[in-house]
């Protein structure tokens, strides 16, 4: 493995897996990817902020003795919980899910009415609406939390007949409400972006934070002069794997690695490789 | 509160609540039950055999300080895999969910072919087949993971389209197997008992573990000379929650309350009172 300092993807699971394949398929292959899945503790959405940023925290410092240059933080709850006393504390870019995505769906409307959809960690948080004020102080954000999309996501029940009803259920207030954009506010959500899209009906526009996420840290690296030298895989910018990326990162896990390898490929789109596992609590 | 040892009842989160409500409704009133959910390291499931076993340690180590005669494991998983440590190690009786249950099957079953369902983990671990296997070698036994059952009952979507498609989905194989017994192998499943019964069809018998542990804890109670002095609530055997029960008990946690009290007041049929955040890693 190169000695280059990395990029750290770090979340508490295995959702982060689906930015780590945006930012493949934005960064130059030459990127060196460190991702860490703090799947003994999973899932934050349920904990206390104080022990989120506490974790939060503990995987930076572990990521920043890996060597990295920038952290990306592919979770949205320690993103709208720890992300600013992050920034505070580490000496490279921490960038986060929920800028990205917010800055995205404000591009994005023309209605001025946007929905997002999240965990109820992340839609409690208020992390949403607060970033979306910030670009477009005058739209108006409906948020709906949707706790069965990431179990559903992870048993690959993405297209069956519960995902159908599960997503109908969901989204039904959000119909009709005017809203013409959807936050997939969740790292594990673009799996299910098919059930979602037809639950929400036409003429909405689906934003994918981990697209929007892998954008913005291509952005702030060029800014910085961080960026890797090599092109970006062809059709960079969203979704596509390029497989000249494959083999790219490292990945740590904090617990049992046979789930996560079976269920990160359908996350990641491609095996994963090597695992390692890894204390971070020290 | 008294200073008589107490009965702990330990699960990873709020599923053992189901448990306690049975041990409640079996035990006399005086008993003191001390719940401890481990909600900030909640699920084990998806958790390697070795950290279940040290968390296990952590909780049983954690309610013998506060003064326990006898141990409950409300948790399928820890009583799968941290049991037999457990009973090596404690100097009280300890009870897991698995062993009961089990047995309730094997004396329910005529056709002696008996459906398990449950965690991820807990189906992987063989536990039931080999607990079933102990006291009915003859027995055949049939087990599906049923994943999505714990979200649901969590979501409080018990009895809506969602609940009907995800049990039809995950029971469709064990119907027409044969099976006139299926083990809710799952603290959080007799939330579950109505859609359950529904998709395995009739003339299944639900074997609810909660019920059958409390039955078996009153019984290792009174072969030991344990149990406090007074009668059981009337209608004691399973179900019922005495009034006369209402708060007794004490409840630990490790991690924030809030959504504890909201979906534990489902599970247990009732407000839980007082609620205390601690530390059990010391």
């Amino acid at each position: 493995m190169s000695d280059a300092p990395g990029i750290g993807v770090f979340d508490s699971g295995i959702g982060g897996l689906t930015v780590l394949k945006a930012l493949r398929a934005a960064l130059p292959p030459s990127e060196r990817l460190l991702y860490l899945g703090d799947t003994a503790r999973v899932p934050y959405g349920t904990k206390s902020d104080e022990t989120v940023v506490r974790y939060a925290f503990e995987g930076a410092r572990f990521l920043t003795r890996r060597g990295i240059k920038a952290l990306v933080v592919a979770c949205n709850t320690m993103s709208a919980v720890a992300l600013p006393e992050l920034q505070r504390a580490m000496p490279f870019p921490v960038v986060g899910v929920i800028g990205p995505g917010a800055e995205a769906a404000c591009r994005a409307t023309k209605s001025r009415v946007i929905g997002v959809i999240g965990t109820a960690a992340t839609v409690k948080s208020g992390a949403y609406p607060r970033a979306i004020a910030f670009h477009l102080p005058e739209a108006r954000v409906v948020a709906r939390a949707c706790p069965l999309f990431v179990p559903l996501a992870e048993e690959g029940w993405v297209d069956n007949d519960v995902a159908r009803a599960t997503a109908r259920t969901y989204l039904a207030d959000l119909r009709g409400g005017g809203i013409d954009t959807l936050v997939l506010g969740c790292t594990h959500y673009p799996l299910l972006k098919t059930v979602i899209g037809e639950a929400i009906g036409p003429g909405v526009t689906l934003v994918d934070s981990a697209e929007a996420t892998a954008t913005v840290v291509r952005r702030r690296l060029e800014e910085k002069g961080l960026l890797a030298a090599g092109a970006a895989p062809a059709g960079s910018a969203a979704g596509a794997t390029g497989g000249a990326a494959a083999g790219r990162g490292h990945f740590y896990v904090t617990d049992s690695s046979e789930r996560f390898l079976e269920v990160g490929q359908r996350f990641l789109g491609q095996p994963l490789g090597s695992l390692e596992l890894v204390d971070i609590t020290g």
